[in-house]
This record gives C-alpha cells, sequence and structure tokens, in this order.
C-alpha cells in the first residue's frame, strides 16, 4: 500500500537526496528506510522532519532508548503499524533487551486497561494532581 | 463529572477497604486518589488492578520512572486526562525534573506529528523491521 | 464549554422545535438534552441524526440495552466524554443494573489491554479469521 | 483481510444492485469500490450510506475537493488505511495537486503534534474560545 | 508483520506449552491462534492474559457474546485490526447471525459518528448525566 | 486542570516573552492564549512550535481558512478540546460561516462513521487507490 511512491536515489529531487547523505553518514549505514522515501516527494518536509528527529531523539535529560520506547508507546496507542515496527527496531538497536521489551509491552497493557477503565468512569482529576488551575 | 460514584471510606464495601489499606501502606501516604474510590464500586475488579498496578510498575528491567514516563505518553495520545495528571504527579515524584518533562513532551509530540504522516501515506514496514513474518 | 451554543425552545429555528416535540414524545419526557440543542443550530443535521438515531438504536436483531452498551463501549474508546454520560445514564433508564455495568466495564478494560498488546506486537490475523479476502 | 466477503455484481441482492447502478451513474464509471461491495451484505445499510455520502460530499457552502481533504484528515487520525487510500484517489480526481497533498500533510502533522502536546499539558481553553458555556 | 516471532510448540517455553494446553482444553479445539503464539515470547505476561481473558469474558452478568460484540466495538474504535478478525470470528462462533453483525456494525458506525459531532461542538453532559460529582 | 503553569507575561523567561511579542505582532493582538502560556516553560519548545504553525498555516497552496477546517478535523478525531476550540475560533476569525461550520462537522461526522464501518469490515484498499506499491 501507500499513497505516495517510495523514491529511489535516483528518483529524489536533490534536495532529497542530501537528506539521504546526512541520513545516512548519522546512523553509519548506507539504507534509507521506507519512511523517508516516501516523504522525499517533499524535499523540504523531508529535511524539517529529519532535523526535528535529530534534535529531539538526542542523548539530553533523557537517554535515547528510553525516548525510543516513549516512542512506541504512543505509536501503539496511535495504532500506527510503520512507527511501531521502525522504533521497535530502532529500539532494539540501541540495546532493548527482549525482557525490556516485554516489561514495555506490560505497562503499555496496563495503561490502556486503566485509560479505559477511567474513560468509562470520567473520573475528574484530584486536586492534587492540578498543577497549572486557570481562572 | 463522573458515571460512578467516587466512595469514602465509610461508604466502601470491607473488600474494597483492604485495598484501600494496602494502597496507604505501599505507597506510604493516607491518601486514596479518585481512581481508587471510583473502582470500589466493584471491589473484585479494584483488588485486581491494583495487583496488576503493583506487580506491572514495580522496579524490574525498566525502573519505575521511565515505566511513569511511557505510561503517560500512551494516556496522552488516548487522550485521557484523569491518566495523564495521575501519571504526570507520579513521575515527578517519583523524581522527574521538569527538564525531563519538557524533553518527554518533545517526544511525545514528534511521535504524534511522525504517527500522522506516517498515516497519512500509509507506509508499510521495510522488510528490515519485520521479525516474526508469518505463513 | 462548546463551539456552539445550546438552544433553548423559544431560540430554536421553527424545524428544530418540530424534532424538539418527536423527541420528547417518543421518550415520553419532557427533557430535551444538550446534544439535541446543540445541534438545533443546523435543523437538517438533527433532523437526520435523531433519524437515524431512532432507527438503528431500535429494537431489532439485538435488543435496546445491548445497543446501548456496545455504544457506550465506542464513545470509550473514542474519548468521548459527553457520548459516556448519556449512553450510560440511558442504559441505566433501559435496565443496566450495576453489576452489569462493572462486567462492561471489566470487558473493555481487557479489549483495551488487548489491542494495546496486540498493536504493540503487529500481529497479522490468522487465516481462519479472515472471511473476505481479495484478489 | 476482511470480515465480511466483497460481493460481485452476480451475488449482490437486487436492492445492492439498484445502488451500485446508481453509484456508476452518479461517479461515471463501471468500477464499484471494494467499501460499497461489502456493504452489499447489508443492503439497507448500503442504501442509507450511500445517499448520505451523495448529500454530504455535495458541492455546498464547501467545495468538493475542500470535503475530500477533511475526509482524509479524520481518517489519518482515525487510522483507517482504506478510507485514507479511497479519499487521497478521490481529492486527485477533483484536482488535488501534488503541492497540496504535501501542505495537507504538514497540517496534519502539525495539528497531530500539538494534539500531543495540548493533550500533554491539559490545558482549558481560553474563556475567549467557549461560545456555548453552559448552565 | 509483527515485531516478535510466533512461537510453534516446539519453540514455546514450557511454561507457554501448559497455557497453550489449557487453551487447547477449554476452547475444545487443537488449534491456538497467532496472539497466544506472540505472547508466548513472555510466559508470564501469557499466563496472565490467558487468566484474564478467561476471567471476563466467562458467562456473568452479560452473557458472552454480549461481551464478544462489545469487545469488537472496542476494537474497532482503536483499529486494532487483529483483535477486530479475532472477535468476530468469536462472536460467529458464539452465534452472531449475520444480521446482529450488520446491526452491530450500525451501532458502531452511528456511535463513531455522533462522537465526532459531539466533539466538535465540545458539548458539556447534562447534569442529569451525571452520577459523581467531586468536591 | 493542566499538569504545567500557565506563564504570565512576567512569571515567562525572557526568551520566551519574546516569542510573545512575536505572536502579538503577527495576530495583531496583545493578548496571547493558553497554549503559548503553557508551552513558555520550555522556551526552545514554545520557540519551535511558533515557528512551525506560522509556516505550515501560511498562505500557501492551500488556503488559510482550509488549513483551520483541517486542523479541526484532526482536533475532533483526537478529541484534543484544547484544539477543538482554538482552531474553532480561528476558523471563524479567518471567515468560516455558521453554514460552512454546520457543513464541517456533517463532513467530519460521515468520516467517523465510515470509518468505523470500515474498520469493522476491515476492507482492504482497491488497487486502484494504491499508488506506492512497494518491493
Amino acid at each position: 500500500m501507500a499513497t505516495v511512491r517510495l523514491l529511489s536515489d535516483g528518483e529524489a529531487p536533490e534536495a532529497a537526496r542530501a537528506v539521504f547523505d546526512d541520513i545516512r553518514q548519522v546512523r553509519g549505514t548506507d539504507y534509507v528506510n521506507h519512511f523517508w522515501r516516501a516523504l522525499a516527494n517533499e524535499p523540504a518536509t523531508l529535511a524539517q522532519v529529519w532535523e526535528e528527529v535529530k534534535t529531539v531523539m538526542a542523548p539530553g535529560k533523557l537517554d535515547p532508548l528510553t525516548k525510543e520506547m516513549v516512542y512506541i508507546a504512543v505509536s501503539v496507542a496511535n495504532a500506527c503499524s510503520y512507527c511501531i515496527h521502525s522504533h521497535t527496531a530502532a529500539a532494539r538497536a540501541k540495546g532493548m533487551s527482549e525482557e525490556q521489551h516485554g516489561e514495555l509491552m506490560r505497562v503499555i497493557a496496563l495503561a490502556g486497561k486503566t485509560n479505559h477503565l477511567v474513560n468509562a468512569m470520567q473520573i475528574e482529576p484530584d486536586a492534587a494532581f492540578r498543577v497549572g488551575e486557570e481562572d
């Protein structure tokens, strides 16, 4: 499937190929995955998203593996198949063990369960949880 | 709002009060938050969910703060207001700094953005990301 | 909150008031709830939605209480606060006991949990579950 | 995949074939796509949905291309693969250029990002944004 | 696709095979579907989820077919393809007729529609719908 | 509610106040809404998001009102209350008539309905809708 074409190196506009080159250098691999080849149809968007990914996913106050696991969590709740596949692979590449993956899934599953319970009961947050009361 | 009543200690059935007592002891506080008081209408469910929370959120291959951040990530994507409030408070209680919270939000926001981009383009996962091909 | 005004009987256009009258007669109550008063800003939409609700929620191959519980289930997963409130009230009015409500919440919570587990693992449906294979 | 069979012209009940004929005439093509062939298992639902699509998607105060882009936006956020495919094709058939598609994706992606940021921070709407305050 | 391997009987750890055996006995079939084979990578999770499914989906104050339809409803709203396939098959195995399935889809579709309408208008729940007002 | 404080001009760090100033100038109003005051806790994120909003929502191949309606559509499907309020207000400020708003809601509602129908039936996209077939 797909609603846009995945562009090969030969098909991609020059501005997109420059991003491909940076992806290859930063990641230390010749492989450019589907997401970037699809975005190559829009070189300006490709460049903006790649910059944002580099900035946000870099080591900071959270380590890169924690960030990948948070990314997986959001993608699971949003049912984004591609994102779940690519970030699970990325997390493993950054050292996530199978036991950690299993534990991650249990947390995600529990959150999914209690999110539904809470929504069913429509519970209001306790006053103690509210930081920024307005008005 | 709410579709069920929040039960005070006096109103809760004995089986629910026993769970309240365990929550107090495990957490080292007298305060029992709304979620448990709402679940107290169903003591068996209350007991099951509390056991699952204790087991899954305990230190393991992932540390408790990482688990809270994953929980927040799922809850944000599922738009569960109560869950976001309670687990953001829990993460702070477990040591999440404001800078870490800011970085967590940037990762969640980026995942939300790329989830939508990927869904819009309907990209299939690269073969390299697929672990368990069936058939 | 709200992005449109809730129209009183005096404010509603005549076409909307006619729908209000039908709601009152069918439901045997003088009370017209917020949803319909908001839709009254668009009388044609109000009339269409009310007709669809009457048709779809009427007794058929599924009984009205089962339909209300299905409605709640969808609304919980979609985090629609108003819908959860109104259809939980409707289910109770149609005879849902508190024990049934508790059991409904457990099923919804379990589905939420396994939906997240399955999405995390990206499992393909077994051949035996596929009815209408195409191409 | 699929949980129901796609009915060919020969398999579809007479009431469904009549809708197929109207689809062909309105759209000026002999091709009837999967959605309608799946709904043909329920001819009354098929007829109702087709009428609603014809009415709602017709030119009105919004032009048909704008409507298709709104449809895509909802479908992306709901992760409905079929809907994204079919309405992206429809938007292109109604004149959406690739540059417009690229811009549409950027708006959808930005909305996905800020939706997640806002949910993470649980911000209450400004008083100025509230039109229909109740009570 | 999939992010974990589906384990055959020969590959599954002994603790997982014991759960497979219970699944076979309870369901009266030799077939163990993909979900359980994927969870077999985490035998403790497999055992916990299977126990929960047995308990929650058993006959109680709601009959098993009603529970399956509620499960389908949640899974549709969460866009969980595997879950929709497996629980639609389970509902049919428990006696859901095609006419009931058609009616179930109409209720789910109507709920999806009104959930979106209500969210667009951001309507607050009527006071009469609120059971557990806090503070 | 809220999980972060809304910062007044006096409380905001200097880098955030500079963004507030640009917001005021670009929008021609002294009012800075809650979203930006919440983001002010993270001045770098505030600056990045404001730049992205200015760039993406500017007139381009799609006009600003169309973009606001697409934004509303995504926000409704994601159940983001604040976003729905703020972008409905923005769309009205950019000229959306009440009749256009009513029509927008009908399209969003129809998409919500058919998204659920399609997900329930798990229909695969027609070959004619697939642009970028991989492998």
